[in-house]
């Protein structure tokens, strides 16, 4: 282990309370899209530094098992469709009917509008079949792609491009339509494009289909049971506090 | 389906080329901590930000399948800490000789020295049986409680705090050390706290573990095997352009 250049790898610059309250603000504008996509093209330098943010994401045992596969043909897209329509009316049959009929008026992807699709894989055997981190919970791996993906849709958001997460379809039709080996797990096949326009609120929660969980109902001190004490009503008391801090960041006015 | 309040629904302000360089900053500058922990206590303010941030990740059918356990009693992070010593050796026999050697000299966690260590979980009947996006993607409810994780990492980062995450541990000792329910999923263990530092680059690729991948030979196109066109050809250009983008952002003098 060469711990030679150990003084050269300690950054130098720190993250401005500016910078942090970008952050902030491009994950509380994050989106998922479906039909707002408009057709105009990706220029490649856009595409570049988001790829970039995506290759950057944390991963077991610095393993990068991801791969991007980027779909542009409307051939291809058009198959992808298909596959998409056929699991969406399988779906529909599953809900109660109140909800089926919502289910179905709902818009849940934007593969041909989208001008560029991207599938992003994991490859569990990318660094060899023992992994630090991956040695006692297997799913460590397909967990990196998806890191990935969060970054990807983040750097999309901050660029001003819309994504939308297609999960609606069979593993099996996608592996086929892509070409993708036996051994990679597709992990998410995503739409990306410009927009007319974000919206405020993710559109299940505007459609009424569930609200926002209350965040200090998901929390528990020490264990899943755990009460809290006096120290910790402090942080419940700041929770409440900072209630409408996702919408202020998002309508910033700069 | 209500579509009254659609107008409303609109985002009306865009993110800047300084939020979205911010953004690139924070997502380059993030790092996997282990051994710069400080005990340092986190105000409730910072950390009522943070996990906003993992509360506004996005999740499939809207689902929000995430818990958070705040654990700060040392007693109950000990036990997490021998859970991780007996997986951790358990993992060293695992690797060859020369790759244990290193494994084993490697730092892999910070359970004792960050103050406050926090479970990341998902609930796969938060929403009940049925889950819109989840009906042929069984693992898209443990997808959307790594987004909250990823998002919880960046917002940590961007506060200049560090993170990170404990995979080498047995899921049964830790649902039981925690009292998690038979049905709740741990996604992640995550380790909190002020730094003295953060390295530049990962520990595992300083330490000569395993190198950064070349970006442009993990792109494809149209398919898994699928060569550029010469459209195509542009983005790798650009990708060997942006090369350093990941440095120099992270370097950036403000």
């Amino acid at each position: 282990m060469d711990n030679t250049n150990n003084q050269a790898n300690i950054q130098t610059s720190s993250i401005s309370k500016e910078e942090r309250d970008a952050l902030y603000r491009v994950i509380f504008s994050r989106r998922d899209v479906r039909g707002q996509f408009l057709p105009d093209p990706i220029p490649e330098d856009m595409l570049s530094r988001i790829l970039y943010a995506a290759h950057y994401a944390p991963s077991v045992g610095f393993m990068q098992p991801w791969n991007f596969i980027i779909v542009e043909s409307l051939d291809v897209r058009k198959k992808i469709h298909k596959a998409f329509s056929k699991a969406h009316q399988e779906a529909a049959e599953m809900f109660e009917k109140e909800k089926r009929d919502i289910y179905s008026s709902l818009k849940l992807e934007g593969i041909l509008e989208a001008p560029i699709n991207i599938c992003v894989t994991c490859d569990p055997a990318r660094s060899g079949s023992v992994v630090i981190g991956r040695t006692h919970i297997k799913t460590m791996d397909s967990y990196s792609s998806v890191c990935a993906i969060e970054n990807l849709w983040l750097a999309a958001r901050a660029e001003g491009l819309g994504l939308g997460w297609v999960s609606i379809i069979e593993e099996s039709e996608l592996k086929e339509i892509l070409g993708i080996p036996e051994t990679i797990i597709p992990i998410g096949y995503l739409c990306l494009g410009k927009v007319s326009h974000f919206m405020t609120r993710p559109e299940l929660e505007d459609a009424g289909w569930l609200p926002r969980i209350d965040i200090r109902d998901l929390i528990a001190f020490e264990n899943w049971n755990g009460h809290p004490g006096q120290k910790q009503k402090k942080l419940l008391q700041e929770l409440t506090e900072y209630m409408d801090f996702p919408l202020k960041l998002q309508q910033k006015n700069r």
